[in-house]
């Protein structure tokens, strides 16, 4: 099942004609889920190809337009498209004030749209389908900023067909292997549950931090987290700029990441004062090796890792 | 003097990865003036590199999605480029209201923004600057919708300076010579003003009409106009689909065009179903010749008559 982060958008406040603002897209199996959305998002899921219909929930971090302004037109496209399952966004407040003050001029979507604005002054549980669970955190930007949890769910161990058919073991059998179980043949022979099953899949996960200043206490929160995507506005020559605007440099979302045990960095929200952004991973990589920069299009992908352990058991 | 339209958008309510949603902008000499703003415009303002600081003005037509969702990220990309200049919008009601309420959840802007939401039930004079004027007059859609004429001033006759020197004219006489009288020489001899000044500057004009049914009057209101953009959501084959959203084929855009002697017709607007434009653009084209299809990064430009009187003297 694949577990990946297309990313739709990768500048900060100005959009140029190759970086759209931040958005990305969340796909775990056949499920989508939208964090942040920039102008221009749903021109992006053309440009990309990737599908509307897919879409589960949307994910925002904080009410600064280069994370919301393609809001209208997506849930507008959305009902264009006639959607009729219920949509539900997630994101400080106030972000229903803002949606429902802007909806009533438009016409009613073909749609329920269940906007959520809890409180998050630390790690809480949000929302849950049978794919992933989500978590949102607290983040420190000039307005309240919500980080996010993607966390895969654990799924039971897969009954190996052949062999179940091999010893002819009984239907009834399978929930307790399944369970883990070993099986014990008529003849009083015990079979080994690693040899009926394929043992159960390991949960990844995904992390977003935009916008924010450095955060010790981050770390700790993200413990092991496979994919870590955290902003990176400016490199170390703008540090000033970065603390007075309440952002982070490349080096600081590297520090973010080691400290974390992160699998994977994504740097991102970059300023367009950096044409070239070679400095700004070379900043990063020196602190966090496996770190990559953000592009419009681009997808990482979390593989399934073979074996029950990980390095990266989040 | 540069007079020129370069289309920023083309398709209609659903922007496509080649068409962005409607929004044009016109350029006369050194200024420039929006019609319309779908989401994205502030990236075509960055693909087709076209200055945000000559913007002198936005005209909006109505208060559909397609048509106004990259208002709010224009806005606030000329606030984070420190605009000071004041910017007038123009529109039916409520635009104001929403753009005001809209406008109250993000920071305040660094320029003063004046909307103004007259009323419009026939050729009314809305705006005038040095270069132009701009008329709005109502379109027939399934909100109140304006069209806009935008027309070049008029300007004096050129002096020619070659002229002047050679015959030792004083320079209290040049006024009259702008103003088209002849000179008369010390020794009685008249110059005639022909070999004095170039011919005044005939003005060039612009009708935009999106998006609206087939109205017959408006041939009488545009009559003339050098060059006519008339939104073809659709071509015959949807004549139906085309009245019940009120909307125009590429026929009847032809026909209003035809009907005003207009210069040229652009069609635009195109409903996604259109992967190819040819079907619109022939039908169009057996009613009036001069019809070209809106392309996202076109520019039209309208060149100064080189005499006075013209086949279209709007």
């Amino acid at each position: 099942m694949v577990f990946s982060v297309t990313i739709l958008g990768s500048s900060a406040a100005l959009p140029t004609s190759q970086r759209f603002s931040t958005s990305q897209l969340l796909q775990a199996g056949e499920r989508s889920y939208l964090i942040d959305c920039a102008e221009g998002t749903q021109i992006q899921f053309r440009r990309f190809h990737l599908p509307f219909g897919n879409l589960k929930a949307i994910f925002i971090s904080h009410l600064h337009g280069d994370h919301v302004f393609g809001l209208p037109g997506l849930l507008s496209s959305l009902n264009l498209l006639d959607r009729k399952e219920p949509l539900d966004i997630f994101g400080p407040a106030p972000l229903e004030e803002w949606i429902n003050g802007h909806l009533k001029f438009f016409a009613p979507l073909s749609y329920p749209l269940h906007i959520h604005c809890a409180t998050c002054t630390d790690m809480t549980a949000i929302y849950e389908d049978k794919r992933i669970t989500v978590g949102c955190f607290p983040l420190q930007h000039r307005i309240p900023t919500w980080g996010y949890l993607f966390r895969e769910k654990e799924r039971p161990a897969n009954i190996r067909k052949d062999m179940i058919r091999l010893y002819g073991i009984p239907l009834r059998e399978i929930p307790a292997i399944k369970a883990g179980a070993d099986y014990r043949m008529p003849d009083g022979k015990i079979i080994p549950n690693h040899l009926l099953a394929f043992p159960p899949v390991q949960p990844r996960s995904y992390a977003y931090c935009s916008d924010t200043v450095y955060l010790e206490r981050l770390p700790a929160m993200l413990r092991n987290v496979h994919l870590l995507y955290h902003e990176a506005t400016f490199a170390n020559d703008q540090k000033l700029r970065s603390a007075e605007t309440f952002h982070s440099t490349a080096e600081e979302a590297a520090t973010i990441a080691k400290a974390a045990n992160a699998g994977k960095l994504i740097i991102g929200h970059f300023s367009t004062r950096y044409d070239n952004l070679r400095p700004l991973l070379q900043e990063a990589q020196a602190i966090f090796k496996n770190t990559e920069a953000a592009e419009d299009g681009k997808t990482f992908e979390v593989k399934q890792p073979s074996r029950p352990t990980s390095d990266h058991p989040a």
